[in-house]
């Protein structure tokens, strides 16, 4: 049965609401989703949060019944609470029906199966919360094997992230790695990396893509350092046709991946 | 001669900052950029701020003595001020060397040139400011004839959607219209109306575009009314592979422009 907080100065609503915090999130091992489409899509891909707060309205929605038998099923604890701390915890006017506090996951380098997908994105200090749930969001629609996050990345486990991922922070796995490592991993197996690099020479539908292809995005402001280049086996660029010199991080990605995909259907 | 101005009472200071919101910009016709790299952008497209705001420290930088002098060359006002203020101004810890306030400007729809270019963007009831500045700065690369605002969308001026534009606001034409007048001018003329739809069956790789092609999208949570995607000459889909129902707004523009783009080239 759940149980009914009201008062912000309940442990556990503190608790949640400390997730929003990296810090709180490295300490604990936790964070924190919002709303019943990604708590939904979390379940139906086996992550069920260890404390879930619902309001009292929505208790009865099939959805959030659901969420609270699986939460309850796994041992977990199921808290009716009003909408006013919902948004307190939400950060946002109108929040979301639900908000679960999950344990953090991810595979390690060593744990990928490189040849379970033909697309694989890689990023490197990427710094935007938005582009890297984006990111997440595009590789679950171009069927990637994952994202790989090299060197010091934004947290992915952000609120902002989850969101932006729309709940592909649940299906696609991610790696945070250092680049020497993701190297190494790389080149004890078949696998293409591929540079997007505004000083590259060949055009992105001109390029001819192997599977797996490792699809390697650099920072948002000063893009990948030369020796990552290097290592790449290809580079290509993006036309840009206007003024401005590059795309969106995320953007970039995703017009590439489809590329990618074009040429594997 | 800048002025010196270091209260954050001073009245230029109190205007700057209220244009962080919608009503105040709504009010006064101006809006707010930030940075170096966009008002520079801004200024070699011929847009030079009312005010200009910059630190002390940097305002011997080449560029920004270029900003002073098209500033006061043009009866605006430069300012020199504190790194605390623009702070302030910015709302960001690690604010921009420079804010400027700009008068808003954009085109009515019957003043675009629909012959000027092959791809323009259209998206209805767009509500986050990040895809909207991420489309233009799209249309910007793909050399799209600018970005027109369906019904009611986030205020293109906001700071947010000027930041994520990264200059392109400067360069990209915007309208605001309504559909009826939107549907009305576009068929006074040549213009295919493309539109991005989960429900089409024809694959966007298979589909052939005119010039001009008008890609249209919808809001990000519902997509297009069924009235708008009847309207359409051609409905293209995305490959969506994994669990989730659609892509992030700007990225599914940004791989439909891509695509037509490579057909023209």
């Amino acid at each position: 049965m759940p149980r009914l907080v009201t008062a912000y100065s309940n442990p556990l609503v503190r608790h949640a609401r400390d997730l929003r915090e990296k810090r709180r999130r490295r300490e604990s091992g936790q964070f924190l989703a919002e709303g019943l489409r990604i708590l939904t899509e979390a379940r139906e891909s086996g992550r069920v949060p260890r404390l879930l707060f619902f309001a009292g309205a929505t208790g009865a929605h099939p959805l959030v019944v659901r969420l609270i038998d699986a939460v309850e099923g796994a041992d977990g604890e199921a808290i009716e609470t009003t909408p006013d701390i919902l948004a307190k915890l939400s950060g946002k006017d109108n929040p979301g029906a639900v908000m679960g506090v999950f344990d953090e996951f991810g595979p390690a380098l060593d744990e990928l199966d490189r040849g379970a997908a033909d697309i694989w994105l890689v990023a490197e200090r990427l710094r935007d919360p938005g582009n890297l749930g984006t990111m997440l969001r595009t590789g679950d629609a171009v069927g990637a094997g994952g994202l790989i996050l090299i060197g010091e990345c934004v947290d992915p486990f952000s609120v902002e992230a989850v969101r932006a991922s729309m709940g592909a922070l649940f299906t696609v796995p991610v790696v945070r790695c250092e680049w020497d490592a993701f190297i190494g991993w790389l080149r004890r197996g078949p696998g293409q990396l591929v540079g997007l690099s505004l000083d590259a020479r060949q055009d992105y539908r001109a390029a001819r893509y192997d599977a797996p292809a490792f699809l390697l995005t650099g920072n948002e402001a000063q893009g990948m350092p030369d020796d990552y280049a290097d290592a790449c086996d290809l580079l290509v660029k993006i036309p840009m046709l206007g003024r401005a010199d590059s795309l969106n991080a995320a953007v970039a990605t995703a017009v590439m991946a489809y590329e990618v995909l074009a040429q594997r259907r």
